[in-house]
């Protein structure tokens, strides 16, 4: 594993480890003892991250995933209260909201291996992503309304994956769910068994990577462009999308390998 | 129990009652021969009650339920074909929008309390309100395509709490869901035996209930306006609502009772 | 079986068969060599029967069936490549999204029957029609993306009929899924056993066509207008077309006869 951040000091543990495999990075928070906590420093590790591999044309695929024993406990609850002044607030929020829509913006599917528990930003890490394998034990909640904090940005992803009765009793009640429950409602792709989680989200993310580079990242960043827009216009705006992609050479190469039931050779253009 | 509406004579059964219990308010629709149906009376008696609980400081959750056999059948049909006039009608729905509206505007938590039948604009109420726990022997329909009027209102709350495919079969076909099925399509929270409903609706309601009022009410209100916009414009608004919460007392008391492992002292402010 | 197209010569079998049967109009897709993809040539017959069946008085609900051992395999792939030039891509797409829009547009509620598989484009018309029954058997995909084409049309419709999850696992694995999983998402609306197929489709379509033909558009119409609408334009909107559904003769038969205890006389209007 190498650091990420180059700020980093060599004396203390990188917050964020970077793991290249085969086209995959695996990305993994690296707080344990904070249980991941998303302290300003590693939020900025993580869009720096984020960015860095968007950049990369050797990643097909990434997974985040947290050391120790949660995947991720929310934001740093110690840092917001060692800095009470409402700029620094409103750094931290914007910081997150930056760090969730990098995760939709980079070419590549950001998939989250989720262990133990994911709670508050950590949930939103997960319905962000734009996929989740869960292992059978872990679980999910929007707690904040206990401690005073309404989850309002995790709102904006947890209600966005998932029906709103689920959404609303998760963020009033801050109760935690388990991962089946985060199945029925579409929260997570899937649960496994913990020693399985691994080898399914590897899979996963080797599934991925089999195809064309630049085709998946049309795709992706055609998701989230058409889903905010009225039937009619995503409908334009897709055509359109389609068209240029059928104009790619992967495309043809994809189609002609198809028609003579041979393996494509993706150009990743 | 007391009676909302000043207007109610004497002599006659209210037609909403209110109950407070523990912090709790329980509105009942008093009804039962017609089912609970929503006539232009009893609409008024419930915008005018969610209002008085809206301002209501006393109260932290709000439960709707039904008296008698059903939970809701719907528009007074009566009512409306001895009213005919095109002006009787727009009053009529441009009311009940209202109070679906109304449902989600007020600063508490409203939790359907679903015993029985809830048909038509009770299905709607249903929908609406932000949690909904069921017996096991409810029945859910927007059966007007029946009677020759499409449940066009009842619409836009059940295609914003269900999936497309659901929600159009109930419109078009007008048939009865039981409650294992509302429970899979995300239409109530869950179903209980109806034994245990009433346990099971002051339980949701007493767990809400013992949060900051407060900061459940900028929650609230922040879900319903972060729900309808493109997820950009959801990050930065709701952005600024976690900012805001942050400088609000309960946030820090919140915060500090969690780091100290103490239990919270909410001001409500 | 009468064909659709007058452009169909007598000596070629017919592309799209239509059949009338009760009320209810059954296209059936007629390529079963090319498991009936979606030429320009059907497309056109496609939208072009529709649209007569939008004007057809004596028909109230529509299913759309495919001939030999598959549903729809999407689009032809043959067709796509002997005519690689982008003028000839934007009207493939621009059709196909015509097409789609259609069948939400005509007044009769649409019904997928599926059987075999149901992928790319074929995928698409499943999620796009207003209620889909499946085979036990029946099988789906966007598998678009393994042969360098990713199915970004066909995700207009699956993420609007399903969560975000599980519509991009399909997106971006191509992978097929089964009829329970189908279900389980929401993009059909119940899967039978093979036997079964073609009587579960025919009670839905008569089910829907005992009601009367104008409340039934007038609903449907209403369901994709306000779909796309914030919540509170969509009372304002969905209000309007109550009122006017209540001044049809329809819903003072439809109320009547439902007062009166007796079955209604549809007009019509």
């Amino acid at each position: 594993m190498s650091t990420v951040a180059e700020t980093s000091r060599a004396t203390e543990p990188a917050i964020l480890l970077r793991q290249d495999d085969g086209g995959v990075a695996i990305l993994t928070l690296n707080r344990p003892a904070a249980r991941n906590a998303l302290s300003m420093a590693l939020m900025g590790e993580l869009i720096a991250g984020l960015r860095a591999i968007g950049d990369d044309l050797s990643i097909k695929a990434v997974v985040i995933a947290g050391a120790g024993p949660a995947f991720c406990a929310g934001h740093d609850l110690k840092e917001l209260r060692a800095n009470p002044a409402r700029a620094f607030m409103r750094e931290v929020f914007a910081r997150c909201s930056e760090l969730m829509l990098e995760i939709q913006r980079i070419p590549q599917p950001v998939i989250a291996r989720v262990h133990g528990i994911a709670t508050a930003a950590g949930c939103q890490l997960v319905a962000t992503c734009d996929l989740a394998v869960a292992e059978a034990g872990a679980r999910f909640a929007t707690p904040g309304v206990n401690i005073g904090l309404f989850c309002s940005t995790p709102m904006v992803a947890l209600s966005r994956a998932v029906g709103r009765k689920a959404a609303m009793e998760m963020l009033l009640t801050g109760e935690t769910i388990d991962a089946e429950r985060a199945v029925a409602i579409g929260l997570v792709n899937r649960a496994v068994p913990a020693a399985e989680l691994d080898a399914s989200v590897a899979a996963l993310a080797r599934k991925i990577g089999a195809k064309s580079r630049h085709v998946v990242a049309l795709g992706k960043a055609a998701f989230y462009r058409q889903i905010d827009l009225d039937t009619a216009s995503a409908y334009a705006y897709a055509s359109e999308v389609m068209t240029r992609n059928m104009m790619a050479a992967d495309a043809a190469e994809g189609i002609d390998a198809f028609l003579a039931k041979r393996e494509p050779r993706w150009r990743g253009s």
